[in-house]
């Protein structure tokens, strides 16, 4: 059984890009990631895997594996687009850590790419057919909608609070000050968080993940071929998958408590044999303020009910005991929803070869990411060391 | 490193299914598989394959491999929605073979499924989405024209005939009309097959697939533990994939002679250690009559430019040499596109436990399926054994 090891990460400028097509983005991410390398061409890709969620909405393409392998002059042997909402590219990189295992191909391309701002119209609408049409998002129940309702419920059964919350967002805009690929990059202060429009209760815009366009791209291989690539490969030591019914109005069990987060979790951590203490930087969905202090809950950082506490103790930050989304994260380097997963895995790769610039966190030696769909029922954890 | 086998098949009629939602549909083929060994619960189903190519379009739903995974009371620990256009379901069976050899689950389901005839607009709309949108079907070229381009380069370089094309046809309703589960079951002519409606010369409309809504699912799981599953397993021998350049006017190396489907079927021979002479049936993506001539040639039934022969000797009917589509194929079973793909696996499953009824071939021990997307630039060859 070979383990899986990254060997070469690229991503674009993630914002809002009219200045490029989706081919463009694309290759641009692929160019990145071979460059990061020096060392690898096209020949070297024998699978491919694109998560990409709307093309078809969003650029209207379709077929879309089959032209990005076109363009960027692959022939590969195993190759699929991988669509799971939000959690595209998470999934996708457990897909290439399966091919690595399977032993069917030894090395493998994951490009996870949106074109959000072309359209949209388009946009909105994919945002609306996520949840369950005919049950949910067309009685209203809508991504804000629902994850607002989690907030609501956290602040009464936890205490969470409204400020604790808008601390996410003040970090989050403070990490993504000190990366050059992210979409929003000037801080803000709380009171600008808490005075923002309300989009909601007791969520405002400042609490949301912004509409992005962006690419991002991992190249994988066994672990005993990684030399041919690389001085510094990152080994994945862990992989977890798990989903629950996606219905947040019948369904699911809680809404604070977030099962398959923790069965995820567990898989990836026993997988790697490490536990949550082992982990010294982490990139996790947020999607929206709260998603983050649910997060560093079920991934065990804190006790339940103490996420709050977590960032507002500034434990969250860079410096701190479990420095969380020094990317930025989905609310401020953007969320282009099927480059989200990929890149995540690209900064836990640079914070673990001690490329991350004026945001490295010292000695990070063991990263984790978490990438969720829907109404929070899917979930995919990775786990990363140098 | 473990096989896989498939241990239980279910199909939904083929058809114009408005009695049905897409949810009933894929609901279905799961339960038909379920009950077709009788001894699988969804608690055995760890991994979950969703072959679906754009039910955002379609049926206007996103997010569908979590919301079916509800809806099908699954609680898989490794799943992904698969789309690869025309060859979706092709690729899940490729992904849920590469699962069972990662070790990192044993029992996985597949489930193909597309929903059609609901909005009749978008299912044009998804077909002319499948070409590069920017170079080509914006300018005219979608499948029919392609492949028309194909037939008549290969009357002019091998001398087929229109005639041959048209046997297609009439051998695939005459297969089709031993399946009930097939959209069209009523024998024609050749005369009837010659007069159709010209859609793009020298294809006339019973020279084409047609527009189906339908399911297919098979369960596979490590071949060390099918004996809990069923007495009739089927073992996945090979397994090939292969990608060229999608762009018919541009970047594809010949259009009557197919790279990319050499490469897969070679792949799948050589794993299966098998040559075509070992083939005893098989189904093909006959998405027009002009491919299935095409295939039965790049799979080495016969020799270039034979294929046509092949049809008007008899030797691809049930009885003949090498039995070919005796499900009824994508022209007459249907072609509901996820769902394509896992209908194959299911048919040559059938066919090699000996329950394919009235259109058994006699002694079938070794099958084959092969599905394709685009302008055939993407190929999945599967070899099975009873």
């Amino acid at each position: 059984m070979s383990d899986a090891v990254i060997v070469a990460v690229g991503l674009t400028k993630f914002g809002k890009r009219d200045d490029v097509s989706y081919r463009e983005l694309m290759g641009d991410a692929v160019r990145n990631a071979f460059l990061d390398s020096g060392n690898i061409t096209p020949q070297d890709i024998e699978g491919f895997y694109l998560s990409s969620a709307q093309p078809e909405l969003l650029v209207d393409q379709g077929h879309i594996a089959n032209l990005a392998a076109e363009s960027l002059g692959l022939y590969p042997k195993l190759a699929s687009r991988i669509e799971m909402a939000c959690a595209s590219g998470g999934t996708a990189v457990r897909q290439a850590v399966m091919a690595i295992k399977s032993e069917m191909v030894d090395t493998v391309l994951v490009v996870g790419c949106e074109k959000m701002n072309e359209n949209l119209k388009a946009a909105f609408r994919n945002l609306c057919i996520v949840p369950d049409v005919t049950w949910e998002s067309s009685h209203g129940m809508t991504a804000p909608g629902g994850f607002a309702l989690m907030a609501q419920l956290m602040m009464k059964k936890y205490g969470t609070t409204r400020e604790q919350m808008a601390m996410v967002g003040v970090k989050s805009k403070k990490h993504a000050s000190m990366n050059e690929y992210a979409h929003y990059r000037n801080p803000v202060s709380i009171e600008q968080v808490l005075n923002a429009r309300m989009i909601a209760y007791p969520l405002g815009l400042l609490d949301c993940s912004p509409i992005s366009d962006g690419a991002a791209a991992i190249v994988l291989t066994r672990a005993d071929n990684a030399s041919k690539f690389t001085d510094s490969p990152v080994k994945i030591l862990g992989s977890g998958q798990a989903l629950a019914p996606a219905m947040i109005s019948a369904n699911m069990k809680s809404i604070t408590t977030w099962d398959p987060l923790r069965k995820a979790a567990d898989t990836a951590y026993q997988m790697a044999r490490l536990t949550p203490k082992d982990i010294n930087v982490a990139e996790v969905h947020d999607c929206f303020s709260i998603s983050e202090i649910i997060e560093t809950e079920e991934l065990q950082f804190c006790k339940k009910g103490d996420g709050g506490k977590l960032v507002e103790e500034g434990q969250t930050e860079i410096g701190g005991q479990i420095p969380i989304n020094t990317s930025g994260g989905l609310m401020s380097k953007g969320h282009p929803i099927g480059a989200t997963g990929v890149a995540q895995a690209v900064e836990i790769a640079l914070q673990l070869r001690g490329d991350a610039g004026k945001r490295q966190v010292n000695g990070a030696e063991v990263g984790l990411t978490q990438n969720l769909s829907g109404f929070a029922s899917h979930h995919v954890v990775h786990i990363y060391s140098a």
